[in-house]
């Protein structure tokens, strides 16, 4: 890293998705099969590595616990900290993770943004919107503060609560009649009763035969929905663009990332190891947002979800706790560094140490 | 409009979609019925309309022309001026469109957002990233000006040439097996030889019983290119957000759009009538723009293409003439003004006049 260009490293704060890479691998229990850990010990003791940051969400924190567990019983010495970091915001422990803000802002604006093309016709429309999130409801929670703008959606389905169809098409009947247009958030999570995910079952009206289905939710609420009503239908998914829109990243949400890694590299270097770095909010007079440590035993393999006193008792619609939890996160605008109109992402070497 | 707030109007210039509203109205030849032109002679008459302004696309401009030959044929005296504005860019006679340019910016940084999301893993990813353009590729060609960001696009289908699944499979496989991942941008209009459109086209091997399928074109192509690749592929469909995201607009796109209007309304005030007002462009010390007026019958029911020339001998990208073409156009970033971290966009009043 100190070989990297520091104007290319401060682009970093404004260049989507991780420029050092990701991995998606579950990690073995150690005391099962601790192959992978002698591996990774027998890499960091060749080239002297003391401190490892682990940046992720809820399983990336269960693996930055099972390494430092590791460490600690191997007797090398390296200091390991997990450094937060999901748009699906549902990390146990922290008033919010760094990436749910900007994911979230990226959301109520194109929200804000379709509800308007959406009622540009006097012939109405229901418009059916897909937002990430298979467990926890934060980020399809976000579309309400398309409110802000005046063009808050009219119904909004989280996985926290069960999906039932037929009350879901009566209500999108009922607000159509009465409106002539429609919006719906809905969180790719939602299921029925039994745990089915609406995404996943089979609906005899489209699909008899049990093939496999092209299309996500949207598109299939879509259809469900202009069969009962008649109506035009739109299905919207706002797909990986609502994971990496950094042109409308939240700039309160950049300054947290950077001071939750910031915290976790002096935590270290004086001597901490085994924690996670979490945030702790005061919004009772303004917004005031300050780094702690929590051990990451306590907070790997929790989930956190959004408070069912959140969710409104019909459970489509999200009340103004959530408004108030949220619409401080997403404050501020960050100065991109632009090139000929196009963004100006960072651009790394990547020197491979030998 | 006169009772409408000064700065609320001002604000129109970052709202999306047609705050006063829209229609899809195939109006008749007025030769063969002329019942909705009496119509229309009728509330002009008894509102005094001497100017009609009329923003749109081709079927606009058909329809402007179509009023603007009844009117004069009448003897009612009425000024009618068509204004250009069409994302899709196919207006013939004007260099370039209101709304392309905005739109092309939307679409150039998303596909960058997305390059660098799709290339965090080590294990690859093919993604298919379906645009608007039914007839005309000029949004799908914009696709290519991530390349600005380092980010390009490695394959841009677009309906003006006919399209080949097989050609499309081996190229596909082949990048992604040379690169480890393959960025495909598909105009929704790509059609095969024989003029069937791809998105409509069953394909045996997702729905052999020719059922209604769910999903559009990006999940579809999607599902062949695992099927043959065994690749993980993500199909997305930009939908309505390339065409309402405001928040991405091009400067130049809002300055040009303000400046086509302007002189619509100065020309029709200064006499003219029957005419569209249309782009001239000079590319070659910098870029200069600067609005012409054309007969709207020189205009209306042609249909203006990429030209073949810039489309490459495989048909499978775009040449530098279309960056050097597009380029210039979405130059500059707006100011937005933002309420509590959200787009605060135009209210108006809309008094109807009794």
């Amino acid at each position: 890293m100190s070989k990297e260009d520091a104007n290319e490293l401060a682009l970093l704060l404004n260049t989507p998705s991780s420029e050092l890479g990701s991995c998606r691998y579950k990690i073995a229990d150690p005391d099962k099969d601790d192959t992978d850990y002698r591996r990774i010990l027998e890499i960091f003791k060749k080239y002297d590595v003391r401190y490892f940051f682990y940046n992720g969400g809820n399983d990336s924190m269960d693996t930055c616990d099972k390494v430092s567990r590791f460490m600690a019983k191997s007797g090398y010495e390296c200091r390991v900290m997990g450094v937060p970091k999901t748009i699906d915001n549902d990390l146990y422990g922290t008033d919010h993770c760094p990436g749910f803000a900007s994911a979230a802002k990226y959301i109520a604006t194109s929200v804000a943004e379709v509800y308007k093309d959406a009622r540009v016709y006097d012939t109405g429309m229901v418009t059916i919107i897909e937002i990430m999130g298979r467990h926890a409801g934060w980020l399809a929670a976000s579309a309400v503060l398309a409110e802000v703008s005046g063009c808050a959606p009219d119904l909004i389905y989280l996985p926290e609560v069960d999906f039932d169809m037929d009350k879901f098409l009566d209500k999108v009947s009922r607000i159509y009649k009465e409106k002539g247009n429609c919006i719906v958030a809905v969180s790719e999570g939602i299921h029925y009763a039994d745990g089915t995910f609406v995404s996943e079952a089979k609906t005899s009206a489209t699909d008899g035969f049990g093939h496999a289905q092209l299309g996500g939710l949207a598109a299939r609420l879509a259809e469900v929905v202009k069969e009962k009503t008649g109506a035009k239908v739109r299905g919207i998914e706002l797909s990986l663009l609502q994971r990496c829109g950094a042109h409308l990243a939240s700039q309160t949400d950049i300054e947290e990332a950077f001071m939750a890694g910031k915290t976790a590299v002096e935590a270290a270097v004086a001597g901490e190891t085994g924690k996670m770095v979490a945030f702790k909010c005061d919004r009772t007079n303004g917004y005031k947002c300050e780094p702690e440590l929590l051990p990451l035993t306590a907070v790997a393999n929790y989930e956190k979800k959004v408070p069912l006193e959140w969710i409104t008792p019909d459970g489509d619609y999200v009340t103004k706790d959530f408004i108030d939890y949220a619409l401080p996160l997403i404050q501020g605008e960050p100065e991109r560094k632009l090139e000929n109109g196009m963004p100006r992402f960072a651009r790394l070497k990547k020197i491979v140490a030998e």
